[in-house]
């Protein structure tokens, strides 16, 4: 396994593999890698064939956090994310500098961004008003740099992978998007790098996601007719704050590809919820 | 010579391009074909050798006209531009639909846009505010459709050369941004296709543009000191207005690189101006 620092190392790597023919797979990932990004990597290595070539980005990137998020103190751990991505057969990580991906030695600075203007602006995209610019434009420079066939999002930033592939269609990325499903501990709170902020009593009071979507899945199963998403929301709101620790951002009912808000919550609508557990903040979907 | 009107066939033609390792070579054209046109032409198939692919694109693209501009009657002949790439060695006319390349059977839309936030603000970003969102997402586009080694612009849309090729730099696509000169007619008219809407009088009067670029030349190179920026826009306008039809949008004088206006003019420095003849709007632009 490679380990590539430089982006245009990178990409002549890239540029090689395409001349070549070889299907090419790409995880993009800030790091702190947990077993929700291995199984996206063994889903990388099931789309490109034992002969074809996984790519794990490695790389916090600084255009997707708020000026008052946790940029800064976001874990990174390079060598113990490289030895996870080698046991599991990858075989380029890609971790370039900041000053790789944005600083600019003529001074003129980092000036293009691509923005989608829709489903950004609901749910994450209100809490987080650039973090979505931020992500399709490095998810834009990495697909540059690297040139994959494939590349494969986890489901559990939901909003995020419906945003990515909008993008991958209207601008005509040669890049299929495959979505892979959230994986959970076993109370069932989603892995996420930020579990890594829940000490002591945070950890088993941020399992109230889980339970969240739980209830609801069995409500709208139960009543075996459309419930209303108002409703359901404010009982969330009060069942959620019974958590001592916990203070609901936003829970939304929507469709699943346009993230669409519904009023009326039945079997198929999409759920999805933010929520401060302390002073981290989670978050976590399902189809319901 | 091969007339390609689908997205998905032109993206087919590209990928399997890339994969037999063919040097590609694209010029970005909105058609009407003109002989500024075909010294782009020939630059490309310069640049990606006789075996190589030379694509032109001709799309009308909607989303870099305003609201009050000129998108239904700019002039469109596909059949004479076609004759003229075949004449010229064109391997492959991309001519795509709107709806091939905007509109949506699914209802959801076209939300995504790539957008240059600094050399985008000045000259033709004031007078036209949304035109460079539109050129950096549509050459996104085509970039990603065509999949292109390299890519050649005109030098008679400077800004939106230095625009794109900024785009490119910040957002790492493996394309290499050619710039070739400003072609001309026999009394330095810059080549356009706007030029057809010049009828009468106002063909002979549009040379003020490049009598303007002339005298400011002469002057720099003559004074042998730095002349005002300012008090060189005032007599400008003057000279320009002298001309009946002709009324001067703006002129301005910029680094080359960065498009940051000088207050000094100086060898070196680059000036570019707009001016409408009738309702005919111009540009032109030279290095001093």
């Amino acid at each position: 396994m490679q380990i590539v620092r430089s982006v245009a190392a990178m990409q002549r790597l890239g540029q090689g593999w395409q001349r070549a023919g070889a299907r090419v797979g790409l995880v993009p990932t800030m790091g702190c890698l947990h077993a929700g990004h291995l199984s996206l990597v063994e889903r990388a290595r099931r789309m490109v064939g034992p002969r074809g070539k996984v790519v794990v980005s490695i790389y916090v990137n600084p255009t997707q956090f708020g000026p008052a998020e946790d940029f800064s103190r976001y874990p990174r751990d390079l060598a113990r994310d490289a030895r996870l991505c080698r046991a599991e057969g990858v075989d380029v990580v890609f971790a370039p500098g900041d000053k790789q991906m944005y600083a600019r030695g003529d001074g003129a600075g980092f000036t293009t961004y691509v923005a989608e203007e829709c489903l950004a602006r609901v749910m994450e995209g209100v809490s987080r008003p650039t973090h979505f610019r931020g992500v399709t434009t490095v998810v834009t420079k990495l697909f540059h740099i690297v040139q994959p066939g494939v590349a494969v999002f986890g489901a559990k930033d939901y909003q995020q992978a419906a945003i990515v592939k909008r993008m991958v269609r209207d601008l005509n990325f040669p890049v299929k998007i495959v979505v892979a499903p959230v994986q959970r501990e076993a109370d069932g709170l989603a892995m996420s790098s930020r579990n890594r902020y829940l000490v002591g009593d945070l950890r088993g009071q941020a399992v109230v996601l889980w339970l969240a979507l739980q209830r609801v899945r069995v409500a709208v199963r139960r009543a075996g007719r459309p419930m209303s998403a108002a409703r359901l929301k404010a009982a969330l709101r009060r069942f959620i704050e019974q958590t001592p620790t916990a203070r609901l951002d936003y829970v939304e009912f929507f469709e699943p590809e346009t993230l669409a808000p519904v009023s009326k919550v039945t079997r198929g609508v999409h759920m999805a919820l933010a929520v401060f557990v302390g002073k981290t903040r989670l978050i976590d979907n399902t189809r319901l």
